[in-house]
């Protein structure tokens, strides 16, 4: 391990969130916010604390894979601890418990929260809290289209299988021209967002906020009752609509801003998340129709938000769906493995996974009945490796091995299971609410100081598709 | 498909289903039981129903893998079917529903019932009820052993893998030959068993029953009580110990008896499987001591009784784990996925899978570290080939799908959340108790009958591997 590089680059993420942090402290500062005084001392020591830890250390050598986990898997952790400053330096949460996991809930854009009036806030904090999970989203963009890939942790060969046509390499191979690319879509598609908020009568700063937290799929809201505090249908279309754009492939954005709009119905993964949600909204809108609500119209509104808030990973809410038929319950639950598709913002398992797992699954099957035929897995017009499948496969395993050992811990620290395996799974994912004590209308803020800590853990994993941080723990890892 | 070969063996199946009838009937005559005469009939008509589907039908050409699937899964549903005359024909239960989910969960060793008070039921029935389960898992062994590898279902690569020594062809490949020598394990067992409860004070017949129903890792008890209801220590480890040997690949056994006593302790699955279950059970030991039973030792006796009840999908109740921690009836239920051994009676996924599921997850994260390295998964001294590996990921896939759906069909019955997940995992692995309604002193009759017969399909799918009955769905399985 090149540790000297890795620190090196560490201080150069810290300062960069430094100077990120001027856009809160000028909004208080303008506001006159009480709390400008707070956000300039961590904008300050969060920029120096960077430039000294940059000059400590010098670049010896190129940066390998290894050193590549160590700095994603270390910055993520390092942005979550300095991204604390203004959360503790302005008071507006009191332990550094708290505050790291609200602030990794950001930065995984996993969106879990352990405050419980959010409105009583100062509005540079709230905006800070919205700006880290638009600057996760971002990250995680490059990290799964860009800097994966070079890791070889899979991302390369799962993308150029599931998008057709145009090939990875064309967009360009270098992760700076894939990051300004992506920025681009990522900021013009934000941008659209807030006008169009702002134009349905939220205020600019919620738009922004919301937007921020939307692009992202993290679910953070400026308001108690999320998204549902505006009680207005169009608002709650739009976000439905842009929570749904966030969780698609962000080079077919791409690819459609560049004018093939059909590219998105020629790409199998979207569709199946098209599907999949569509799927899961319709059923939920008939059984809360029948259920819950007095019109059809209030149970398609509801139902196909949540449906695409918890497919997503977002995590807004505007229905506790607590009160809804277990059946229900369970589709929204099974959607908080699905995920995203990969290389969005969302979180899960992400739906390519998905897909391909239930195509092996098929194949496997075939196998059974004629043993000598040759049966491969096909995604698009290519057939996926058995490497591949292999790799997949172990990465739903890990997954789901990692959702429950985290479930019996949580029981251990005294949630009942139902909440248990709901903030695990909830965590894991990087939606946000669960199910029982940590549900839509609930918070974490009950969780022993304990269980915090190892729900970051399973936000940071998730975040990182697993092998990412996994690896961090092997003793081989950090060898030479 | 051959479909007048398969007719015809199983027309031979029902005929020696009605000879075996002939134990619970001259029981019950003897003993002037008012069953003699439903079961007289039942006897009768399986019989003459067997004979004259025999001779319907003529042998035409080999039974090939496909015969081979459909005689197995249409065999298991037959058993099911037939086997419910003696509860029918004795009004013991009054529909057929009903019937056949006692039948179904007896011959998948399930161990699920319906009934409410098994203490009224004739003598002469409760036998039968029993003595399905001993041939359930009789059936088990053998398919499990000699019958799927022929079919191809990769049983036999999965065993020649864990069973390190003499190799599987050693001990015989024919089926009738393995068979015999298998059963004779099995009976004699089954012996031992029968002579050691009888002198821990059991009646003969509650000694036969227990015993029938333990070595099937099948989990009906004579008692509404379960085995609780004779409150003895010795009669607890008995059963504990007899669970787990059930639970044990039968050829360890076969090998065992032959002299090799050590051969236990050089088979790696077994030792996995002895671990887990000793953890389970050493944890929920200090678990219940603290918050549970007054001494340690009641504590220790319950926890292990039950951690392997569970564990080996047999399903006898000396404690409500209900009213155990959530963190104990979490590690409960994800026991039930686990199982017993292959080539056991036990159900679940089975030890060796989970076991090769880990390595390759763990084989998956080495790769991550060193992209360049080749990194074989192995299973004692040799090293498993990737087409298995992926047929046990996709298993392990299939199993959670079902598991899903079948929750989620539950939910939309009526049932709750923790029911509906208890009651599918518990059918698909073939325990018996699940959690919530369907609990260990709850069952299952208060279901809806399309719940029932799903909850069936779920017991054979689970029992028979998945693949022996999910490729039976395919059109081109039917084909020639």
């Amino acid at each position: 391990m090149r540790i000297q590089s890795v620190i090196r680059i560490l201080g150069l993420l810290i300062f960069f969130l430094g100077i990120s942090m001027f856009l809160p402290l000028l909004f208080a500062f303008v506001q006159g916010e009480e709390d400008s005084f707070g956000l300039f001392l961590s904008f300050a020591i969060t920029i120096l604390s960077g430039l000294v830890i940059f000059k400590s250390a010098k670049l010896k050598g190129d940066i390998r894979a290894k050193e590549g986990f160590a700095i994603v898997s270390f910055g993520w952790l390092l942005m979550s601890i300095f991204g604390t400053l203004p959360f503790l330096l302005t008071g507006s949460i009191g332990s550094f418990t708290d505050a790291f996991f609200e602030t990794a809930s950001g930065f995984t854009t996993t969106g879990a929260s352990i405050l419980n009036n959010l409105e009583e806030l100062p509005k540079g904090v709230l905006l800070w809290r919205s700006q880290i999970q638009w600057m996760g989203g971002m990250g995680i963009i490059v990290l799964s289209l860009a800097i994966l890939p070079i890791l070889g942790v899979g991302r390369m060969q799962l993308f150029k299988a599931e998008v057709p046509g145009p090939t990875y390499d064309k967009i360009s191979p270098r992760i700076g021209q894939i990051a300004k690319i992506l920025w681009g879509v990522y900021i013009l598609i934000s941008g659209v967002e807030i006008a169009l908020l702002k134009f349905l009568g939220m205020s600019l700063y919620d738009a922004v906020n919301h937007t921020f937290t939307c692009m992202a799929t993290g679910g953070f809201s400026t308001k108690n009752a999320s998204i549902g505090a505006y009680n207005s249908v169009w608002i709650d279309l739009v976000i439905t609509l842009f929570m749904f754009l966030a969780g698609v492939n962000f080079t077919l954005h791409y690819r459609a801003l560049k004018g093939s709009l059909l590219c998105y119905f020629r790409d199998k993964e979207f569709l199946f998340y098209l599907g999949i949600l569509g799927a899961a909204g319709l059923f939920i809108t008939v059984d809360t129709y029948i259920n819950n609500y007095n019109g059809i119209g209030e149970a398609f509104q509801k139902s196909i938000f949540q449906s695409v808030s918890i497919g997503t990973t977002t995590g807004y809410v505007t229905a506790d769906y607590l009160n809804w038929s277990s059946t229900s319950q369970l589709i929204l639950f099974i959607l908080m493995f699905f995920g995203g598709c990969a290389g969005s913002t969302g979180g899960g398992m992400k739906i390519v996974r998905i897909m391909l797992l239930i195509k092996s699954s098929f194949a496997e099957l075939k196998k059974s009945i004629h043993p000598s035929a040759i049966v491969f897995v096909k995604m698009g017009d290519k057939s996926v490796p058995n490497d591949i499948i292999i790799k997949i496969l172990a990465f739903f395993l890990l997954y789901v091995g990692i959702f429950a050992v985290t479930s019996i811990i949580m029981t251990f620290l005294g949630l009942d299971i139902i909440s248990s395996i709901g903030a695990s799974a909830a965590c894991i994912g990087n939606i946000g609410p669960g199910l029982g004590s940590v549900g839509p209308v609930s918070n974490y803020s009950h969780i022993p100081a304990l269980g915090k800590y190892i729900l970051v853990f399973c936000m940071i994993v998730g975040r990182l598709e697993l092998y990412t941080v996994l690896v961090l723990f092997s003793r081989s890892f950090w060898k030479v």
